[in-house]
C-alpha cells in the first residue's frame, strides 16, 4: 500500500512531502486565497504550491489560472438534459469500516469534498457543491483522467484501428529500447508493464522527478535540471524492470501518456480533440472542460478538468451500454469491458497491502474495480476524485475533492464503502 | 512616431527584437504549429516565442494554452441576438493613403487579419474569419484592453465612486513616492502622467523589461533577474519625469495597471469580475473570454482575449449611448465621453511624427480618437487589434490580427482610412 501510495503521491505531487495514509485535517477553504488586487504574496497560488494544502482547495477549481490549459470543445452540440429527482440523503447515516458512524454531510465535510453527485437509474438524485464550487466549475481530476484516455483506446480497438496484442514499439517507433517497446498495448492498458520506476526522494535523478519536470508539476524546473523536459524525450528513457511484462499490476502513470501517444498517432488528433469528438460533443456536455498541458501536450496521466455533471454524463453513458443523449457513443462491447471485474491475482503480485484486500481493489484497462456485491468500477484520482459506476444499482457517483493527502482513508477506503451503502439505500427505497 | 512605436513594441513584445515601422510580410499560418503528438520542438509555441512571427499567428488565438488565464464569466445571462444583414464587401476597392488600390479581401490578407466584422446601424453586415479563427475564438486584444479598463473607471466616476480630480495616492497609498502618487486619476486616464519611462534596450534595468517580467511576457525571468516580479512591487518603482503631470500625452502601459488597481480597490473585485458584471453578463456575451494573468493579477494593460462578436457587442453598446440587449449598461454620459474628440495639442507635445497628424490620432480616457469627418474613436492593440466606433455612420468595425510588426502601416495607418471609406460606402448604399 505504502509503495503505491508513495509512488502515486510522488507522481502527482511532485515536490510535496510524502503524506501519511492517515487523513490530515480538512481545512476549510481560505476565502482570501488569490483575492484582492493584488493578492498578498502569501495568499498566492502558484505552480509551485498548487498541490499543497490549503492552496489545493482553491487550485483544483482554478487550474487554468495557474498553468497553461487546452479547452476541450463541447459547444457545437446542444446540451443534453439531465432529469432531476432530488432525494434528501444529507442525513443518511453510515457505519465506516473503522466502526465510526456519521452522516453523509459529515463525511463529505471530513473528506474535503468540492462536489458530490449521485445519479440513480439515469436521474440526478443528489447534487452538492462546497468550497465555492458550482455546477459550472471544471475540477481537476488527476488520475481519473486515465480511465477516459483508456476508454478512447478501447473504442479504437473495437473499431479495429488498434490491436491490443501488438507491441507498443510497433505503433511508436520512438519507444525503441525503452521499457514500453516490447510491452503490448493491453499490458499498458492494464499497467502490467514491467518498468523500473524509481521513487527515491533522496535521488534527484529519480524518474518521478522527471515526469513532474516534463509537465511542470510544481513549476518549471530550473536551469540546473538536466533531465528530459519533453514527454517524447522522457518516455523512451524509462527502463524495463526485472519481471516480465504482464506478470503483475504496477501503477506507473507514464503508461497513460504512452497510450495517449498511440491514440493520437492512430487518429492524428490530440487528446483534447479526441475527448471532444468522442465524449463531450456526443454527450451534450454542459460546461467548459480543459486539459492541463505543457509544451502543447496534454497531461494524459492526470490533467483533465471537468464539471461534476459532465463527468456524470460520461459515467452514465458507460452504465447505459455506451448510449446517451439519443446516441450510441461507445460500442456496447467497450462499456461491457469497462464494467468487467478485475483480476485480484494479477493485481496483488506486487501489492500486498491489506487495505486493498479490504476494499477489494483491482485494476484493468485503467479502471479500478471493486470486489463488492455490485461489482462496481471507478475512475480514481489522487486527493479524492471519483467516477464510481455501480452496474447493479444503476448508480453513478461523482466525487471531486481537494484533500490534503494525495490518498487517504477518508476517500479511497471509506468512499467506496459509503457509495455501496448509498446504492443499497436507493435500491431499497422507492422514489 | 518611432518613439511611441518603439516603446509600445517594447512594452508588449518583451524580448523580441524591435520591428521596423514598415510592414513585414504576413506569413500564412503554419498548420503544423503545435500539431502532432508531441508537436516537434521547432513547432512549439512557448511563453518565450509567442509574440514572434510566425508563432504569433497561432498564439493570439490560443493564449490559454501557453500562459495562465482567468475566465471572464458570461454564461449566467442568455446570449443576446445579433441580427445579420450580410453585405458583400469582399471586392470593395480602396485607395490607400500611399496611393495603391486594393480590395478589402486583399487588404485583410496583407494585414494578417484573423477576424474582421462590420456592424452597421446595429446589424452585422460583414463577418470574416481567417487563419483558423472561428466566431467562438477568443483573440488576444493587447492594448485594446485598456479602453475596457478605462470604461469601467468612467462608469465608477459617473456613479460617484471615483473622483477623477483626486490624486492616485489618495486611492492607493502604496503608490506613495512614485510617479503616480500626485498624478490625478484623470491624468492617468488620459496618459498625461509624467513618468520617467526608460526603453533603452541596452540597459537591462530599463522599465520595459520590468513590466514584461511582472507579467511573464516572453516567459518567467530567470534567477539572475533582480527587479520587481509583482505588479504591486513594480508600479511604485516608476519615477516621475521632468515635465509636470498633465502637460502632454505619453503612452505608458502601466498607467492602465495603476487604474485597474483603483477599480479593484474601490469595488473589491478583480478586473475579470468587473468585466463580467459590467460588460459580458449584461451584454449577453456569446463566447468564452479570458484574461492573461500572472500571480493572480490580470494584465490590465493588454491581457483581454475575446471573440470578435462579443467585442462588437461592447462597441455597439457604446454607440447606442450605453444601451444594449434591452439594458442600460453604461450611463449615457460615459458613452458620450468616450465618443468625445481628443485634444491634438495635448497629444502632440511629445509626439511629432507626421504619421499621427496624417491619420489624425489623439487619445483620451484610454481611447484613441481620429480627426476625420466622422469623429471616430477606437480601442487599439499592437499587432492589429481594433474596436473602431464611427458615431456618424453608426458603424462598429472589429479587426483582430496577428501581424509580424507590433505596429505597422497596414493596420494603424491604412486601417482607419479604409474603415472610413467603408462607412461612407454603407451610408451611400441602401441596404
Amino acid at each position: 500500500m505504502i509503495y503505491l501510495k508513495t509512488m502515486v503521491t510522488a507522481l502527482l505531487l511532485g515536490s510535496v512531502p510524502i503524506q501519511t495514509a492517515l487523513a490530515a485535517e480538512c481545512l476549510p477553504p481560505d476565502p482570501t486565497l488569490m483575492r484582492g488586487f493584488p493578492p498578498p504574496v502569501e495568499k498566492r497560488v502558484t505552480p509551485e504550491n498548487l498541490m499543497q494544502h490549503p492552496q489545493n482547495r482553491w487550485a483544483f477549481q482554478h487550474m487554468r489560472e495557474v498553468v497553461p490549459t487546452r479547452e476541450i470543445a463541447h459547444s457545437e452540440a446542444p446540451v443534453s438534459v439531465i432529469t432531476e429527482n432530488p432525494l434528501d440523503l444529507d442525513s443518511l447515516s453510515f457505519e465506516l469500516p473503522e466502526g465510526r458512524k456519521l452522516s453523509l454531510t459529515q463525511w463529505m465535510q471530513e473528506s474535503c469534498t468540492d462536489s458530490f453527485l449521485v445519479m440513480h437509474r439515469g436521474k440526478l438524485v443528489y447534487e452538492r457543491y462546497f468550497s465555492g464550487m458550482t455546477a459550472a466549475t471544471p475540477h481537476q481530476m488527476f488520475s481519473a483522467t486515465k480511465s477516459w484516455v483508456a476508454t478512447v483506446a478501447l473504442q479504437l480497438i473495437e473499431e479495429g484501428r488498434l490491436d491490443p496484442g501488438r507491441t507498443m514499439v510497433s505503433y511508436i517507433p520512438e519507444l525503441k529500447g525503452s521499457a514500453f517497446a516490447q510491452a503490448t498495448v493491453q499490458q499498458v492498458l492494464n499497467m502490467t508493464t514491467s518498468i523500473r520506476f524509481s521513487e527515491e526522494y533522496t535521488d534527484p535523478k529519480a524518474d518521478i522527478w522527471q515526469y513532474g519536470a516534463v509537465f511542470a508539476i510544481g513549476g518549471t524546473p530550473g536551469a540546473d535540471y538536466k533531465g528530459p523536459r519533453r514527454v517524447e524525450e522522457y518516455l523512451p528513457t524509462l527502463n524495463k524492470g526485472e519481471a516480465p511484462h504482464g506478470k503483475g499490476f504496477h501503477y506507473v502513470t507514464p503508461n497513460t501518456d504512452a497510450l495517449a501517444w498511440i491514440n493520437s498517432r492512430i487518429t492524428g488528433k490530440s487528446t483534447s480533440e479526441l475527448f471532444s469528438e468522442r465524449f463531450l460533443q456526443p454527450l451534450g456536455a454542459e460546461h467548459g472542460a480543459y486539459f492541463w498541458t505543457a509544451g502543447g501536450v496534454e497531461m494524459a496521466g492526470g490533467g483533465l478538468n471537468i464539471s461534476a455533471r459532465d463527468a456524470a454524463r460520461f459515467g452514465q453513458m458507460i452504465l447505459n451500454k455506451g448510449r446517451f443523449n439519443g446516441r450510441q457513443i461507445l460500442a456496447p462491447a467497450v462499456a461491457a469491458r469497462i464494467l468487467a471485474p478485475g483480476n485480484p491475482d494479477t493485481f496483488s503480485v506486487f501489492y500486498d497491502d491489506p487495505w486493498y484486500q479490504n476494499v477489494g481493489y483491482a485494476y484493468h484497462d485503467m479502471w479500478w474495480t471493486f470486489d463488492n456485491a455490485h461489482k462496481a468500477v471507478s475512475a480514481i484520482g489522487v486527493h479524492g476524485q471519483f467516477i464510481y459506476l455501480d452496474p447493479i444499482a444503476n448508480m453513478v457517483v461523482i466525487k471531486q475533492s481537494s484533500h490534503p493527502d494525495a490518498e487517504g482513508a477518508s476517500n479511497e477506503n471509506d468512499g467506496p464503502a459509503i457509495w455501496h451503502q448509498i446504492a443499497r439505500h436507493l435500491m431499497q427505497h422507492d422514489h
